[in-house]
């Protein structure tokens, strides 16, 4: 993937800022920018972060090559320096980030990019495109593993996806938060993603009969044959064609039917019945997995009704997200050096919610003696909290909602990335990240789990970052 | 764009079922599939078809590579000489498919496929992807550009886009529906999509103050200075701190302020403060460009109230497609050869919408007198229309309703695009696609173009298609 040169995939007027900071001379200027977001998708209880992988992949390549600034020269709008500047661009800044798998919540910086305000501007639109990306199908996928109960979730939605890097990004996504695999074939080859799939319903109509069909593909594949019992009639001609096919074609190879697919009906209804036509057959670990528009509220209610399916194939409703198709995450400026000194900066709205937190933090998750996730506090970057002392937690809204904990420990969320633009993360791998995610999740309640009108995780303040706020905020007033 | 080899981004069940056919000896026999959708996302009117040159390029690149070919052999479920013959893979296909731009609707093919069965399936995947996702932002932009009456609307959603690709041929896809530009440098550099864009908050409160701010960025661009004036507060400070400056700055020079921008508050009542304000000024010409969460609805009803806007800028909503964010197309089986001879199939299904039209097909769409569209009509492929006759339109659903034309004119909507796996079509330019696509769309009546309970348009089948398909059904039956 690192062929394509995305560096002038930015929006323009990072271009046209960065130029106008340069000719300024400020654009070494120190500054500090958060990305956070302000709502979880669905109304859920938490979100996934994802992408940082892609973002260490993009900061680590991005240059400008003869092409792109010739491209840049024709708008003729920027000064020749500026593009001398680019042309031998390098990175410098420092840049924190949760790890990717980490659950997240509104407000928190999720990734902090400190550096010359020119360099942190031109890498804006990047970050924010990837994690949004990311985490949107992240957080998606999390919903719906977690509808599952355990049973396998299954990424089918190549062909819906916005474009080429959304289902293979959008696969990448989902397996962080526990799909078993993806359809995309070359998730499988480039990531390690697992390949599933068997045959279309076209498969099926290009032989003569069902029959022939099914036996057909059970020749070829014997260990692996999973077969589409829908095309013409599920109960009265799908599933007997493959019970047949067990007795006339795997039987006598030694094998064992391994699936069949059911993609439209009744879920629920054909999926009984089939499970007792499959065991009446002998055929108990004949798996049973369907498809059609599911989500995890579909997949819930199926659950309920008793439905016998052993992995669902998710396809539009998760590759797209669906329904809530944006992860809103933004990138705002909460600090800046002026004569050597780091200033916070605030961006006061009417709408308290989207009044920014100044200055640079650093995230602390409060875990209680079980080990369960508690809250977040939003410090100032160089605070440190001592857990063997008590600590005092309020809600940053409503200050006299307040509670002291003593038993807890606290983990750092944001970890360094690059340090003066050169990478100092261990990047995980894929697995590594997915089973980072798995123990972080299972550190959440299930009150916050809960798909609809899950509990409100605390994130808090510490007392030192609410006084700045509010001090930044009566500053203003004056 | 091109260095990327896509070929494994295709559903696993291509490769299993290509396997298949190929061990079968099969793998030759000619088939053809249709691509076409169900329904039209947010209830609309129409759709515009989009993406074709990617399914193109896609076409003509496909290969399977040493790496690839390894990756696929370690899988052990495909034949070695299967795999020789992935290697020396060459497409034979004749494909079909309506102009980009061309405005759609439900049923009727927009993309045929017909040649050796495994060659078909192999691409299923990336031509569903690639027309899926650019005919659902096409249409999407279409709606919100026909909201704006005239005013110009800005793409500016690559921060929350599905990833690189969504931004980028979303862009392409708005662009060719009528947006004006597009905030993703990157389009303008690889597409000639013009590109957009001034200044963030953050460089506004990177100076000691707004009016700071706003006087560098007129001294750097002071014939293209567009200034965001609602860090602060909109009319007590951004306006009158852009008005000072083309007092101040821009009329010494000589040059006139281009613009404002909003992003954030009540849209109507502060973009009718702004006119006055500028306009007392004397800067009649400055224009206002607002953005924050807008769509079709909202741009209307901004209209509507009387709001003073020049333009819109269209993030998220139009580059997801937030309201409904996945173009259902399908690729389905219409016919496939049996002894030397085409024999059409058909898809039953309990829902009649989702049964299949069968055979290989051709689209005609009739204009009246005034060269306004006033229905498809499918055909079997060879058929031919003598717009010197009278022609008996009827509603496939219900025959009855059904009515005699006389003064019309036909266009065949399919067009060749490959014949025997040779490109045929000469790919207009993206300028000239956009140009087309306006033109189709002003020969769709305001009825059809109405952004809610739009009138249905006709899509027919001819009466030897109608003959067919009943008799199928008929056969079925048995």
């Amino acid at each position: 993937m690192g062929e394509r040169n995305l560096s002038l995939l930015m929006d323009f007027y990072e271009l046209t800022m960065a130029n106008g900071y340069f000719k300024d001379k400020k654009h070494n200027q120190i500054a500090v920018f958060d990305v956070f977001f302000r709502s979880i998708p669905d109304d859920g209880g938490y979100a996934i972060f994802a992408g940082l992988e892609q973002v260490v992949d993009y900061i680590k390549n991005l240059k400008f090559e003869a092409e792109e600034l010739a491209y840049l020269r024709s708008k003729k709008i920027f000064d020749e320096d500026f593009l001398t500047y680019l042309k031998t661009f390098s990175f410098h800044c420092d840049v924190y980030a949760m790890k990717e798998g980490t659950p997240i919540f509104p407000h928190e910086p999720i990734l902090v990019v400190k550096g010359p305000i020119l360099e942190c501007q031109l890498i804006e639109t990047m970050v924010l495109l990837t994690i949004n990306h990311q985490s949107l199908i992240a957080t998606k996928a999390a919903r719906i593993v977690f509808a599952a109960q355990g049973r396998g979730v299954l990424e089918f939605g190549a062909r819906r996806a916005h474009g080429y890097d959304a289902s293979i990004f959008g696969a990448r996504a989902a397996y962080i938060s526990g799909v078993v695999g993806s359809s995309n074939t070359y998730v499988d080859y480039a990531y390690q993603i697992p390949a599933l799939g068997t045959m279309a319903h076209s498969y099926v109509q290009s032989y003569g009969s069902e029959y022939e069909a099914f036996r057909a593909y059970a020749l070829t594949y014997p260990n692996n044959a999973v077969l589409l019992v829908d095309t013409y009639n599920t109960l009265k001609q799908g599933i007997p064609n493959a019970i047949k096919i067990q007795h006339e074609v795997l039987a006598p190879m030694g094998c064992e039917l391994k699936g069949i697919r059911l993609d439209s009906g009744d879920l629920t209804y054909l999926t009984k019945e089939a499970r007792k036509m499959l065991d009446a057959a002998g055929l108990k670990n004949t798996k049973i997995t369907v498809s059609n528009s599911l989500d995890e509220y579909l997949i819930k209610e199926l659950i309920h009704q008793g439905a016998q399916i052993d992995s669902f194939g998710v396809g539009e409703r998760l590759v797209t997200a669906r329904s809530e198709a944006v992860f809103g995450g933004v990138f705002k400026l909460s600090a800046i050096e002026v004569d050597g000194e780091l200033v916070s900066k605030i961006k006061i709205s009417d709408n308290v919610q989207k009044t920014t937190i100044p200055g640079f933090k650093q995230v602390y998750r409060f875990y209680d003696e079980h080990g369960m996730a508690e809250a977040d506090v939003m410090t100032l970057f160089e605070e440190e909290i001592d857990a063997n002392k008590p600590y005092h937690l309020f809600d940053p809204n409503f200050p006299w909602k307040s509670k002291d904990i003593e038993k807890y420990t606290t983990q750092q969320l944001l970890v360094p990335i690059f340090k003066k633009g050169k990478l100092v993360y261990e990047l995980p791998t894929l697995l590594e990240i997915r089973a980072y995610a798995k123990e972080q999740h299972a550190k959440l309640w299930p009150e916050v789990l809960r798909l609809e009108k899950p509990h409100e995780y605390y994130v808090d303040l510490s007392q030192d970052l609410w006084d700045l706020k509010q001090s930044l905020i009566k500053q203003y007033k004056k």
